[in-house]
């Protein structure tokens, strides 16, 4: 199976951060060139980087680069988290860089986002059934983690135990993080998927061609309710009526514990122009799905089942 | 109110068919000449022209001018009949015009369609309560239907009796007959409306912004079963879900008494490079929303309620 290198998709150099500019991808293949917390905190905003655990990571590496230069680190910390407001990694890992905001320990942070990963992957396969057709929204890959992948980390893994034979991948509107990031790591990985509509979904899973549900998270609440890319919600309803198993797999970087629930989670509204240039729209970026749909969450630390107030774990500390 | 002459989106002059070309909307307003039956279905196929009513209307002015020009009759209802397989007035009004293949026929077709789709509105607009906020998917409106509009019809009939405030307009994947038709209509006739993702409309559901469902449909099974654009299906769970009423709106040719069940109706597949030229895909146009998650379908006869079996009419026979 081929390999995504953590380095090509993000990585603190001497004095600038490079960031793989996943706006291009599939077709352009572009490292952005960051030499100031606030150049960072702009390709955040702008989805250069995306996917909560890469933001908390590229956040991480611009506060290093920004404590290297002698900048105001309280200026770089907020102008960092105000980058975008729905993840909860991002301000995470800003904490965690404040005692000690050095390269070494931003670049401790990526290997470790990396290898909470694996570790989660490997949970969630053994959820999975042997010829698991499973269906994937937005992209919770290693673009979006900084190397291996949340749910498509768990996809990955059930593909190596031969637990997986297909993947429906949403296209993801408006921004087709599905059809342009999740397929190309699909096809990189030589897993079997299909691309198809966010309103196809339904249709795939009343033909019965749908055995899980599987996604990422931008930010989870104490009581398991989760913010994640427009339309998981939708698909949560959609599982639900179909008795399909909806798995949210994401790194305990992600957990709010001062989110009591998904009202406490600020959703982050984009341009309209994202949707159309020509007429009035509404472009929520996220949604919350009430813990209730999900069947379980998986992090790092195991599979965690409902009542998820007593299943959850606390978020990571990171070693130092 | 402005209005959107049925001449301006389709017509017959001497020799030749004229048909608004509404892959081109909203930004530029083209007519495509089309002098055969087999130009029509070519239209018809790439979706020059759409929407059940809209291609039925369009199939009989080219079934005309094959008459006109001494062409097999036979080839010509065939190759019109085959341009798309899921909207049943296709073939209805192909049927209709084998014993009157003239061009006052044709147009009386046109006429009797304008006029059911006005009927259809008024009993549709009875169904909702002052201060409505519906949500539309695809674009069943004047474009559609050849001038007035089915699920749009509803609408319009409903803002000018003051019951309606506001539409969220479904973008509608992968054509975006939402964001670039119906939007397009909607701005025309002054009705308040935002456009959505299509994976959106369960969070604007969820925050309590919806109070109806209104779509048109391009087939209706004897049982209620209804087919209509991809993602129909998605919405009808998810208002159910969410105790969200769902009308159906479509003339009586819409209906298919040969059809006992959804399972009788043929859905088309299209090319996957509507969703992506990069990776695979499938891309079915069509999905069938069974009849017990239907609230009422309403035709110009009126507004009909579950069991279906019992309370639809037969398909409408054109005067002539």
């Amino acid at each position: 199976m081929a390999e995504i290198d953590p380095e090509d998709i993000l990585r603190l150099d001497a004095d600038r951060v490079l960031l793989l500019d996943q706006r291009l991808l599939p077709d352009d293949e572009v490292l952005v060139e960051c030499r100031t917390a606030a150049e960072v905190a702009n390709a955040i905003r702008t989805m250069v980087v995306r996917g909560a655990p890469a933001i908390g990571i590229a956040a991480a590496y611009g506060y290093a680069l920004a404590a290297q230069r002698g900048d105001d680190l309280d200026d770089a910390f907020r102008v960092l988290a105000d980058a975008r407001p729905t993840a909860a990694n991002l301000v995470w890992a800003l904490r965690e860089m404040r005692d000690d905001p050095t390269p070494e320990r931003a670049r401790a942070l990526h290997a470790e986002e990396v290898a909470r990963c694996k570790r989660m992957a490997a949970h969630a396969a053994g959820l999975l059934a042997p010829g698991t057709r499973a269906l994937t929204h937005c992209n919770a890959g290693g673009l979006a983690t900084g190397g291996y992948g949340s749910a498509v980390g768990a996809l990955r893994a059930a593909f190596e135990r031969d637990l997986l034979v297909h993947v429906w991948v949403d296209e993801t509107r408006p921004l087709l993080q599905g059809s342009r990031l999740t397929a190309w790591e699909l096809e990189k990985l030589d897993i079997p998927h299909a691309v198809i509509t966010d309103s196809a979904a339904a249709s795939v899973m009343q033909a019965g061609e749908v055995d899980c549900v599987v996604t990422g998270a931008d930010r989870i609440a104490a009581n398991g309710d989760t913010a994640n890319k427009i339309g998981t919600y939708s698909l949560a309803v959609l599982a639900h009526h179909h008795a399909i198993p909806l798995f949210v797999v994401a790194p305990t970087s992600t957990l709010d514990p001062n989110a009591a629930t998904g009202g406490d989670i600020p959703i982050e509204h984009r341009d309209a122009a994202e949707i159309t240039t020509r007429f009035a729209a509404r472009n929520p970026a996220f949604d919350v799905t009430p813990a209730a749909l999900i069947t379980a969450i998986v992090t790092e630390e195991g599979v965690h089942r409902p009542p998820y107030e007593a299943s959850l774990p606390s978020p990571a500390r990171a070693a130092s």
